[in-house]
């Protein structure tokens, strides 16, 4: 990285948690410069708008959260498994980034008012989706979930259900919230998996 | 109500979906003025901050969503019946103030910012949590849902998930989010029920 790039970079990474914490209207550009340590010149330099620092900001914030969830995913063995270490990781380790789910309060911020950024978020909860419907899929390939169930419907309840719970937990200061999500998720998820085949019966030559 | 009354009454109409739509951050005191029809000082004749006219303006908003949502409710028979049918309440009746649920805008809006929002939307989430809390602990009272079931978790289960669905069909322009939180709520509230007691052997008498 050469010290433009390097700039850059600090200018994002100062920025993200206030656009996190703030949203879009309410994040200062004289908050960003003095967290950012520059004059304005210096931030134009290398953002046309507060539009384009705000996009670099979100992507920023959802690499963090996303490589903090995503650890020791691949090492479950079965769909099930995986789902619920997922659902897991997503409510026992810490967000990374001051002010909550970057994915929810850019959709909840922007929705009416900011574009591009509510692309991006969109484009995140459908990568996410995508990824759990996927795992479920292949559970239903392999026999270990029940034939009937929906990818995207166990995708959207997951995703909606921790989304939720972020907000019911971080109003209330506590992770309860959290806590009974996983509880009532991996109830849920543990009862995806198909009944075992009835037996059949053992016809012995012999007795015949 | 006199004419100062009706003033106040218009301009926290007006500004309520200001606000609900761009955060307290995003609403202009300009746009709404140009909504109620009013000068500066005409606005600050009955409000003394944009705080307070933004506390007026959620409660107006919450106001309007639980009596849209909350309209046969207490009709259905039994306590799960009456869970699903909260359940479809909330996710097929349109909400009447434009930009989603202000609760969780104003939650993800001011968790970080405006502790006064902060504390209404918390009461609002207490408050619904609340209700639904009591009616699974009353049909566990009556027997009709499972003794081990936590009334908490069933109730923090159906608000994070429902607001959850919200974003995500916010995000996705469709309903599907919502008719699959629908879908997948009914089944797990469906699945409280508790077991029908083991039949008990008959003794009948005549034949000892």
């Amino acid at each position: 990285m050469n010290k433009g790039e390097l700039t850059r970079q600090r200018i994002v990474a100062a920025s993200a948690p206030i656009f996190n914490q703030r949203g879009f209207a309410g994040a200062s550009m004289q908050d960003i410069l003095e967290a950012a340590g520059l004059e304005k010149g210096g931030l134009y330099r290398h953002f046309a708008s507060k539009e384009e620092l705000s996009v670099a900001a979100f992507k920023y914030s959802l690499q963090l959260v996303t490589e903090a969830r995503a650890a020791g995913a691949s090492n479950s063995p079965g769909a099930i498994p995986r789902l619920i270490h997922i659902v897991h990781q997503f409510t026992t380790v810490p967000s990374p980034m001051p002010g909550g789910c970057p994915i929810m309060n850019t959709a909840i911020d922007a929705d009416d008012t900011q574009p591009a950024l509510r692309a991006l978020a969109n484009d995140a909860i459908q990568a996410w989706k995508s990824r759990l419907a996927r795992i479920v899929a292949a559970g239903i390939r392999t026999g270990e979930i029940a034939s009937g169930t929906s990818p995207r419907r166990i995708a959207n309840l997951i995703v909606a259900t921790l989304e939720g719970s972020i907000m019911i937990s971080r109003l209330e200061g506590n992770r309860n919230a959290m806590r009974d999500a996983e509880d009532s998720l991996s109830a849920v998820l543990s009862a995806l998996a198909a009944s075992p085949r009835p037996a059949q019966p053992v016809h012995n030559a012999a007795q015949c």
